[in-house]
C-alpha cells in the first residue's frame, strides 16, 4: 500500500461524513427533492449508490494532505476539503448538462433522471452549499485566512468557468491549436486541483513562497492528470476505464494526442476531416497514433509534467510523511491504468 | 418626483459603472465571449443595449438606501450591491432556462442566443463574479461584516434555489395550495430583497434586532412585490408591463389569484382543469374572478404585506430621508401598474 493510500484510508471516512453534515445541516428538514438528487449524484442514494458511485475524493485528500505536510491538523480543514469537493461536483452536474453526458461513474447521470431545468438548480444549489461548507471553517480559523480562501475559491471557479467555455467552443472549432489545449485544460481541470493544494498551504498560514509552490504543483499535478486522461481516452482499455463506453476518436473529442497528431500526421488528419470515426476504425487509427510516435510524445508529457510536479514540491524545503505521500500520489498518477 | 426617485437618480449611475468595473476587473483580456453573453444579459451591450434592458436595479438601490438609513457611506457598500445584482441576474439567465423563457426585458434571452450549454456556462461565471464583487468590499469593512454578509448572501441563493424547485415542481402538480405558494415566493421573490436590506443593515454594523428589522421589512416588501405581479398578470394592461405577452391565465401559471380562485370558485376551477385557456377567454375569465371576489382579495393582500412592511420599518425607530425613500418606495409599488 502506497504512503497516499495509507492517508486516504485514514481520511475517506472523515471526508465523507463532513460531506453529509453540510447536507444534513443546510438542507435538513427539506421536504423537497433538491437533497435526493444531490445525494444521488454525490452517491449516496439511489441505484448504484456506493464507493464506486462516489468518486475518489482526490481533491479533499489532496487539500489535507497538504494541510498535514504544513503542520496544520487536517480534521480543522474539513470544511475547505469539504468545499472543494462539492464545487466539483456542482460543475459536473452542469458539464454533465453542457457536454450532454449521459453517464457518470457509472450511472446516469441528475439530467438524464430528473430533466434539465431540475438538474441545473440542483447543480445550482450544490454550489451554493460549497461556499456554505466553507464558512464553516470560520470556527476553526481566523477570519483572514476564511477571506483568502474564499477569493481563491471564486477565482479558481471563475477560471472553471473559463475552461468550460473553451471546451464548448472547441467543439465547433476546426484550428484549435496545443496552445488552445492547454489554456482550457488549466482551466477545466488543473485550477481546482491547484486551489486544492494552494489552500491546504494557506490553512497552515505558510508564507507566500509556499503557497506559492503549492500552487504550481497542483497546477502540474492536474496538467498531468488531464494528459493522463487523454492517453487512455486512446490507449487505455476501455473496461478498466469504464469512464465512456466509446474511445476518444468515435466521440471525436480533441485531446492532446489528437491535436498533436492532427499537427504531425497528414494520413491522420485526412481522415480525421472525413468526418466521424466509427468503432471498427479504432483498433487500426490508435495503432497509427502509437506508429507514428504520438503515443510515446503523450506519455513523455506525462512523465515531464509529473517531473515538474515533483520539483516544486522539493522546492518547499519541507520533508516529513504528508510530502511522501504526495509525492507518491504523483507517481500512481503516471502509472494509473483507469 | 418621490424621494426613492430622488435617491435613485443620484445612485444608478455608481452602481452601473460599479458593476462594469467588476466585468473590467476580473474579464479584462478575455478572449472568450463569456463577458460578452454576460454584458447582453446586462443590458450593456447588443441590440437593443441600453435602460430598458438594464432592468430596475432596485436590488442595489435597497441595500445601499438601507445602507444609508443606518449611517453608512453608502458609496463604501457598492461592492455589496454588486454582488446583489449579479446574483439576481445570473438566477435570471438560469431561470429563463429553466422556464423556457425566450425573451427578458424586451430582448432574446441568453440561452435563445447562445444555446443552452453556453448559458448555464454563462450563468456560473456570474454568480462566481458576484462573490467576487462581495470580496471587493474588504478594503472598506472590517473582516467580521465581510464574513456576515457572504454567509447572508449564501443563505439567501440557497432558497433562492429552493423557492426555484419549488415553482417548477408546481408546473406538473394539480394541488398546489396558498401554503405552497407563499413558501415559494418566500424563496424565490422575498429571501434576495430581504436579503438586500438586511445586508445595507450589516454594513452599518447594526444592532441584531434592526438587521433583523430590515430583513422582515425586505421580506414583506418581496412578498408584496411577487403579489403585485400576479395581480398585473391577471388584470394588468400588458401593453404597460412588457414583461409577457400574454395573461397569466394563457401561460397557466399558479399564482396567487388563480390558486385563490381555484379553491373558491367551482366554474373557474372547472375551465381550468379543463385544459389550456385560449386568448379569446381571457377577457371574460379574469371579469369573472373581478366579480367573484377575487381580484379585490388580491389588492387587499397587496395593501395588507406593504402595511407590515412599514411598521417593522417604523419599528427600527429611525427616522430620516433614507428612511423616507424606503417608504415612498413601498407605495410605489402598491400603486404601479407596470
Amino acid at each position: 500500500m502506497s504512503r497516499f493510500d495509507k492517508f486516504s484510508k485514514e481520511l475517506l471516512p472523515t471526508i465523507e461524513s463532513g460531506l453529509q453534515s453540510v447536507f444534513d445541516h443546510y438542507l435538513e428538514n427539506n421536504q423537497n427533492s433538491v437533497r435526493h438528487m444531490l445525494a444521488y449524484h454525490m452517491g449516496w442514494e439511489g441505484e448504484g449508490a456506493g464507493i464506486k458511485a462516489q468518486g475518489k475524493r482526490i481533491r479533499p485528500l489532496l487539500l489535507m494532505i497538504t494541510a498535514d505536510a504544513v503542520s496544520t491538523d487536517w480534521r480543522k480543514t474539513l470544511p475547505f476539503a469539504c468545499a472543494i469537493e462539492m464545487v466539483h461536483n456542482y460543475s459536473l452536474i452542469h458539464d454533465d448538462i453542457e457536454d450532454h453526458s449521459t453517464m457518470r461513474r457509472g450511472r446516469e447521470t441528475v439530467w438524464v433522471r430528473w430533466g434539465i431545468p431540475q438538474a441545473i438548480n440542483a447543480g445550482d444549489s450544490l454550489y451554493t452549499l460549497a461556499y456554505l461548507a466553507l464558512l464553516g471553517a470560520r470556527d476553526n480559523f481566523p477570519p483572514d485566512i476564511i477571506i483568502k480562501s474564499s477569493y481563491l475559491l471564486n477565482l479558481t471557479c471563475l477560471k472553471l468557468t473559463q475552461g468550460q467555455y473553451l471546451d464548448m467552443r472547441f467543439e465547433n472549432e476546426d484550428s484549435v491549436t496545443l496552445n488552445d489545449y492547454w489554456n482550457m485544460i488549466s482551466g477545466k481541470t488543473a485550477a481546482l486541483i491547484s486551489c486544492c493544494c494552494q489552500m491546504g498551504a494557506i490553512s497552515g498560514n505558510s508564507s507566500d513562497e509556499v503557497c506559492e509552490a503549492f500552487a504550481q504543483f497542483g497546477h502540474f499535478l492536474g496538467l498531468a492528470f488531464q494528459v493522463k486522461d487523454d492517453y487512455l481516452g486512446l490507449w487505455g482499455d476501455l473496461n478498466q476505464t469504464g469512464k465512456s463506453i466509446e474511445s476518444d476518436l468515435v466521440s471525436h473529442k480533441k485531446t492532446l494526442p489528437i491535436l498533436y497528431a492532427l499537427q504531425n500526421n497528414v494520413n491522420f488528419r485526412e481522415r480525421w476531416d472525413a468526418g466521424s470515426i466509427n468503432k471498427d476504425e479504432v483498433k487500426e487509427i490508435s495503432q497509427l497514433l502509437t506508429d507514428d510516435g504520438t503515443r510515446k510524445y503523450t506519455h513523455s508529457l506525462v512523465q515531464e509534467l509529473t517531473q515538474q510536479a515533483q520539483d516544486v514540491l522539493k522546492k518547499t524545503g519541507i520533508r516529513n510523511d504528508a510530502m511522501d505521500a504526495l509525492n507518491d500520489m504523483t507517481w500512481s498518477l503516471v502509472e494509473r491504468e483507469s
